[in-house]
């Protein structure tokens, strides 16, 4: 699964506008062969998405992260757990996580499913000893028995079938309509004069080698960052204190290997980069192209793009608030 | 207004059950005249009852310690504000609490709008330094001024408004149709026998000389806990320990005085009392009737109360999940 590093860079000049960005976002995500996608799943998964008896202290849930009532993070630089613990990277989206290919900034988890089985016990995120104490926890809730019986069959309460409505909720977290997807959609207005400059001049200096596709997270998985070294710019936002897929892999030839992440809702999920050391999309913006281009943007072609990367704010579906099931006469601790 | 110590207890063998008993929650609550409930203060308040960007940190809404999606509290002890700091009383319900003649364990609070400003500016819950800092914050956030403008008219981002719409949204959260409100409304098989025997056995003993009226916290709005001392379960739950009304008023007179608390949804908010020392609502009702009405309840009995308590959970209106307006390309830290 950590094979495919396509260094895409090179590339980008070959694709042309209507090649790397012609994709409007689909309205719908697809589903894995073994776990389809049905409406139990999805209202049992954004009850445990957000039920912060998920957590040891009873007080994170995945939503306090990847908050669903905002662009899906935390606009943190280190998302806060358990206790206070501050964790090292910055909470990505869960808006249209489900375009990832892998996630995590490691890209160490292959399916939404693997992934909502790791923060929950994390001793720095939700704190769970184990999913067995999650399981267990679940079952002494109980109006979950019910919940997973309509998603899953009868005594289905487990690690797998949470993680998989956890799953099928996710994929039902997409932002349609943005003011990019209907100017692909044809209708030539809905982008600034100016966010058209800022689309072209990305495509031009090579960042849909690595942002392009409907997420603009594609085609490739990974990317080196940074590319381009520059000592003070690493230094100033610790590029390198953090090595990416090789924490993972303990590979020379993965050090600060990335997921490429979504430029989806970008505008709404500062501070930015795998460690939010970056505050503003202007510079973080800047920084891109210099140390993954070679190109230096004046403040007003910086501007440009930050006005394109605007038009990648979508319409947040309406969600109706989950009524979590309750404890009765007691409780967890 | 810290003068109405009705010690009412002496009055409950006065009460029939169906004088103490016989009213159901009303659907609505009034507001005040001075901030008149609006559909756009609710939506207002909504989003900032649930922004978690009003505390310093970023993590820590009104609804992180006061769960609309449960029973609106955190089913913890003590609450967890910003920086994992524990709090040192349980957070009351925010259901019904329009119904409360004052808000807050010690009573401190005489409105809503009162209390809304309290937590927001506490350094261990929501950690903010002071309300300018809040206004500042809600001011650089720019969907808030279109909001606040629907509810209160061009530049008119304050504390006071902020409350305001917080509290008109509170007003809003109102839990009919319990079991008991059928039962009241005269549906008699809405409760069951076991439920009915606790009810009588509940007004015989005295409960409802504190808890009656259609939120079970009145008539009185203070009281003394614990009434008859009992050093052992005074030293195992730490009842001594917190003063209430007397912390605020530093008067002897008031020294283990607090607000009565609504017992509508009990069964959802544990563990109980300002200290949430008390794990199990059968627990809790056995030391109640100790320690305020002299009487040693058998399981049995207590069993019995325990389940018409749960006849006093109501229906959860069904809310829609509020869109958070977003920071664009920067955040607050």
């Amino acid at each position: 699964m950590f094979k495919i590093h396509l260094l895409v860079t090179a590339l980008a000049f070959a694709s042309s506008t209507s090649v790397a960005l012609a994709q409007a976002l689909p309205a719908k995500a697809p589903a894995p062969a073994n776990n389809p996608t049905t409406s139990q799943k999805v209202a049992l998964g954004q009850i445990l998405f957000h039920d912060p008896r998920m957590s040891s202290s009873g007080t994170v849930s995945c939503a306090s992260c990847h908050n669903t009532m905002l662009g899906g993070e935390d606009n943190r630089g280190g998302s806060v757990g358990v206790g206070g613990q501050v964790g090292g990277r910055s909470a990505p989206t869960v808006w249209n996580a489900a375009f990832n290919a892998v996630q995590f900034w490691d890209g160490r988890a292959v399916s939404l499913e693997d992934q909502a089985a790791g923060p929950v016990t994390n001793p720095i995120e939700m704190g769970m000893k184990n999913w067995d104490d999650v399981v267990k926890r679940l079952k002494s809730i109980k109006g979950y028995e019910a919940l997973f019986e309509k998603a899953f069959g009868k005594n289905s309460i487990s690690k797998d079938n949470a993680t998989k409505a956890i799953a099928a909720y996710e994929r039902t977290l997409i932002t349609p309509n943005s003011a990019f997807d209907k100017y692909v959609k044809g209708d030539k207005k809905a982008l600034t004069g100016q966010q058209i400059r800022g689309m072209n001049l990305a495509v031009d200096i090579g960042c849909t080698g690595c942002h392009s596709g409907p997420a603009f997270n594609g085609p490739g998985t990974f990317q080196k960052f940074p590319v381009i070294s520059n000592g003070s710019i690493q230094a100033q936002f610790k590029l390198k204190k953090d090595k990416g897929l090789a924490e993972v892999t303990g590979k020379k030839a993965d050090e600060f290997f990335w997921k490429v992440p979504t430029l989806r809702n970008i505008a709404l999920t500062a501070p930015y980069f795998h460690n939010g050391k970056v505050k503003t999309l202007d510079r973080a913006v800047k920084i891109m192209a210099k140390m993954q281009l070679g190109k230096d943007l004046s403040n007003d072609e910086a501007d440009d793009i930050v006005a394109f990367l605007g038009a990648l704010t979508g319409e947040f579906p309406k969600q109706s608030m989950p009524v979590l099931p309750a404890y009765s006469g007691k409780t967890f601790n």
